[in-house]
């Protein structure tokens, strides 16, 4: 790689993006994706963990104005980076971007993976099980709003499949999304979301199990069958009592062993309405 | 393999997804997805072509009914894969979806490559450009929508990196992605948006390139340097001018050359709105 | 989209990937990737089916050589397409490779989707499953060599789950995949290697099941529990008695159901080695 | 999620996996996939970084036993996940291994994000980038190797556009990726392959660039136009003048902003050979 023949000098170039533009369209979203950082996400009950995460980050512009300055976000993400990362600070992340850009909404959305140990049920030998959690943000001139999301695999065994067969019955990994709001005042976190989607299938899942677990899982299962629409009501149900949670998705997939495509659940709910 | 040891006799078992279910929390879309099958799309100025699609069907559930009937979602598509698919047939599955299932919703989204014959611009030699088509419809018991997408490839030539460098510009590949729902009259093909879609970059992409093509490609980027901001509002006029567009979404997407990111911008529109 | 300003005039410019490479370093490969193509596939029973193709196509590159020409792949691809696909098609594709671009090896690798027609066990009704098929094949002066490959999902059953559980046994969809060279004469179809497939898990898998044959392949997975070990050994022994198979690699993956990891298992052969 | 009805007792069932098995094929690798976990990777200049990590680790398995005992290799994993990892941790790892499962060999591959920082070539402005990083390591009675793996993104331009074109060329994002063996007792680092692979292309990738910054990237990218061809040559040479370095595989991909195919080149070269 040779280094550039021209030696830069301070040229009187235009700025491009902050020209005028006349074709009159507004731009609901504006900015960068798939950008990668590592950063610190707060955690429920232990100090942040150190996670690689990839970011959206985009904001609104004005039909009269051509461009937007693509720099400034991965500027402000590199200057937050070292913050723990949850509602609040994403919040304010985007009231920086606000400002930098002159954008009258700011949006993000991030994804990792976190860890969490996993102690086997019987055995109580630990391990850690990754977990894809997203945290998704909108601020414009009145308000903000942030959504936790969490992805979890869980064991799902057929209740049709039980009923009609003499003995077995097909079960199937699965994974259970959830995307929730909390109230203003309240404070929710991933692994919450976690604990009840884990509750939600036949039976959790874990990266380590010795006979004795294993044992464990396949009987709990077999005495807990859940149809993809189970899932999702029981996990309704659980986020419908939770105080805290102001509007939810639930989706549940099951990788289905018997087919080569998935079964699929979706409710959707808002407290109050 | 072996056949089952016991003999198939049709058992008394219950019917366990047609119980009723107490917990009283209604299912927004519940049903397969990941299913693959071959299809038959219906094409603008051609006969139609055979491909490979990928399907989410869906329908509503009441709160009080435990479970859908998942292999009718097979059945049912099986049956209208030989007819040719555009808005009006899938909207007619949707129909028979409903009654089947008893869903008072039914939605579907179908994801396929479509292949178009590109000659290129000089030397007018020809080759077949995959394109990434989508339709998604829902139906409920007064009204059903279709809306159509395409994710098409172009390339696009930085405008500020051209004004600001002595010689130069970086230039990548990006994709804009159109969904338009056409107004209820209307007949809208994937290829009309496709169409919109390469005439909003810096300059079309083709499979195969001479070199007099590609000297007419590279000019013809430089000459025309595009933002993701100005791919968008370029999209953006066109489909406001085909009165045959209700609304839609446009987006493009810059695999940045001198970022390991990319850029994107949106805008949603709908007509009188 | 501009055209440029610049009016295309056949200019004396140079052939730069004719030029001479004074580095030294001869290259294995070069050419084109991820090139997607309609091409017509042969079938066992039935007529070529159209299919969606992906395609790697490479030459071998002298050390004196500074490139090879990438828009000849595509132009060989063009011509070449509507030959319906084999072995011997792809070989002889690769011979006029090697001539058009003075390669003295050309290597090739094209995956596509291919659908076969699945009758449920009981209900005998029909569906059809998308199989992942992929043609390997390199030719250089003096010989040419093609290997054909499957990916087929199955059913599969833990041994040690049913054995030390007092009921149930957890299953989950797992995918055998085959790899296998045919012997000079003899011809061997994509559709074998998924007979073998199929037949090595601990059940078959469908895109359409009534509750009828649900009832017979959850008992016949119980009743053939399979660890990816007993899946490979029972395809290679299938294998090895076909004489038509020269050689092969073999590999079950098990998306475990009640872990978020998968089991693989992997047996490679070669006659009389 | 209920618990088990059967309280567990420890049964007198049989340990299927130890089995015997009389089918007489051996099984050249067996074990997990998939298996995310935290783990520290050493740096050349810094203190170990945290990242999320894929596994894979298998054994090989003689004809005569039926089964491996999966969960032993999590078991070993979580043990040794705390230990910065590098080859010989890597090693010492595939050692206990053969070990706890009596194979006579055994292997792992493991991914992972590394996070450098990148100063912007002008305005010094720092950003981090991620780049995928790969270990690959095999071990039997005798002896054991590593392979370390980058794939690093850089811009590259055309050297045939920027020829045949009165003005511009186009350039497009690339991944250089180079699989290294080092000398039996040199130190080979990540950051070592990542330097080779980012000095390859036209110009280097940042995350973060300022207008200075996109000026002198474009026009180093316009003075330093390089093929798929050029790229791994270069690659080539700087490896080949590494005595550390025992052999390697180089490869260049270069997303075609003018196809939305990749042009793509490879280089194998052990030393001596």
């Amino acid at each position: 790689v040779n280094p550039p023949t021209a030696t830069y000098a301070p040229a009187l170039e235009r700025d491009v993006q902050s020209e005028l533009d006349a074709r009159g369209v507004g731009i609901d979203r504006v900015g960068v994706r798939g950008l990668r950082y590592p950063i610190a996400v707060a955690c429920r009950d232990e100090s942040p963990q150190t996670v690689a995460s990839t970011w959206e980050l985009t904001v609104s512009l004005p039909a009269s104005q051509r461009g937007t300055h693509m720099s400034r976000f991965v500027e402000a993400l590199d200057e937050w980076a070292p913050k723990p990362l949850d509602s609040a600070t994403l919040l304010s992340l985007l009231s920086e971007l606000r400002d930098r850009l002159d954008g009258r909404e700011a949006h993000a959305s991030v994804s990792f993976t976190m860890f969490l140990e996993r102690p086997a049920p019987v055995s109580g030998m630990t391990s850690k099980l990754g977990l894809e959690c997203r945290l998704v943000a909108q601020r414009d001139d009145e308000a903000g709003a942030a959504t936790l999301g969490v992805r979890v695999p869980v064991t799902s065994l057929c209740p049709c499949s039980k009923e009609i067969s003499d003995y077995g019955a097909h079960s199937q990994r699965g994974y259970v999304t959830i995307e929730a709001r909390a109230e203003p005042s309240a404070r929710l976190c991933f692994e919450d979301l976690v604990d009840v989607a884990e509750a939600s299938g036949s039976a959790p899942i874990y990266p380590l199990l010795k006979r004795v677990d294993e044992r464990y899982v396949t009987m709990q299962a077999y005495d807990t069958p859940a149809f993809v629409e189970d899932v999702v009501r029981t996990a309704s149900l659980a986020l419908m009592d939770d105080r805290r949670v102001a509007a939810f998705v639930v989706e549940a997939e099951n990788e289905e062993s018997i087919h080569d495509h998935a079964a699929v659940a979706t409710v959707r709910w808002e407290r109050g309405v």
